[in-house]
């Protein structure tokens, strides 16, 4: 079902393979903690039915942004809230790169922000506040 | 990957298969548009690390209570905004119906809200703002 | 600066009067809590530049519908987020009714949503996560 | 009811005065459209009843910021969703500014953003979708 064309990994990231059922079926994504992004290549299993990104794969890659590029492996921070503007469409082969801020640590709660783009062209805003499992408050 | 012992569709709702890549490894969906609601029922491809319903899987499903309850399959309603409120974890095996309002539609936009519940309990609170494909306004 | 016609309480709800400087000068508003329901009227210090409800005041009415139908007065819960879809506009003179629903009540966090009227009509739509001080968890 | 040692504008800002009722009653704001900023000392007129910064006046203000960064006098913008995540509170005194960011353009929408900070200290992050009222698309 994916395509074999698209194996070379892009510069900067590190391949990630997300744990459970619905992040294996979303596939493998690229991370880069050093510079707080996250990466994926959109393939045939993230389309929708006019062949672009299909919104939840969008927002399952959003999610993922906090484990990808802040927590370890031993920490669980549930989802309380996420918020996904969808500026452009994204369609298969394209390199989907989000930018990651965690604009606020409490005890309790973590702001994330994610700039999602194709190359320079922003197509996705997402804000998302989850329950802190452990960073420490900042 | 599936568990086959979930065949029972529940009563009033028809079976949806959704297109798409990322629809088809969602896996089917159970539709009662005279209701306006829409299910599923959690298996191991919806699951999250700690065997819960993935936060990115339950946005897939709450993006595609517009298509089910109210396009047709020639309309194609692009998200611009949708927000998700997580108020409680589901867990594989739950049945989970969203309770779906089209509370206003423009000549350009259309807005939505869902209630996402296991049986009577609320897990989730959605809403999306959707550029309008062909639906009258109301 | 306001209207001096617009005195009569609507039938059910109490006056009540928003403590703080910023509550002041929104002025005064109603409230029913046994069905909690929340309610103002649009007088001038409401409006936006084109003479319609400003969203400030939009949101900030919203802002105030847990307070005014779920907490005591020694109770102090701060928003974590809100989010309004603004989807008719309203005018002055207009009586905007929220009906407010309290979806879920965790030991840290309060999720509640309105539905803003004026009449049967829907004009906006929101949902707001709260800091608990002191509800009772459901 | 308005403290009256907070005269001094904050250097780079203009003085910006709202129109409408509810902006007269805000008071003013200061603008630096070359940064794309907005700015306003936080007064009695602002505050909530534990003498902190209202939600609704800091909605208020985000609200504002297409309109005072990016749009003419002409021209009127009417949000469609508008999404506020509250970090920080901040107190009467403090100089409250907004980096705002315009991140996508279309023929009918405007997608915005904004980091509201006091000093480098960020306590709120905004996000808001408009109707386009004649900026063109980028």
């Amino acid at each position: 079902m994916r395509d074999e064309q698209f194996v070379a990994l892009p510069p900067g990231y590190e391949l990630w393979v997300m744990r459970g059922g619905f992040g294996e079926l979303f596939g493998p994504v690229y991370m880069d903690r050093a510079n707080s992004r996250m990466a994926f290549r959109v393939d045939r299993q993230h389309t929708n039915p006019v062949e672009g990104l299909h919104g939840g794969a969008m927002a399952t890659f959003i999610d993922a942004n906090i484990a990808v590029c802040y927590t370890r492996p031993d920490m669980h921070c549930p989802t309380i809230n996420l918020t996904v503007d969808y500026m452009r469409p994204a369609k298969r082969g394209d390199l989907v790169e989000a930018d990651v801020s965690m604009l606020r640590v409490t005890k309790n709660l973590v702001f994330m922000q994610s700039i999602v783009r194709v190359g320079e062209t922003p197509i996705a805003r997402a804000n998302g506040v989850y329950r802190n499992d452990g960073i420490p408050a900042r």
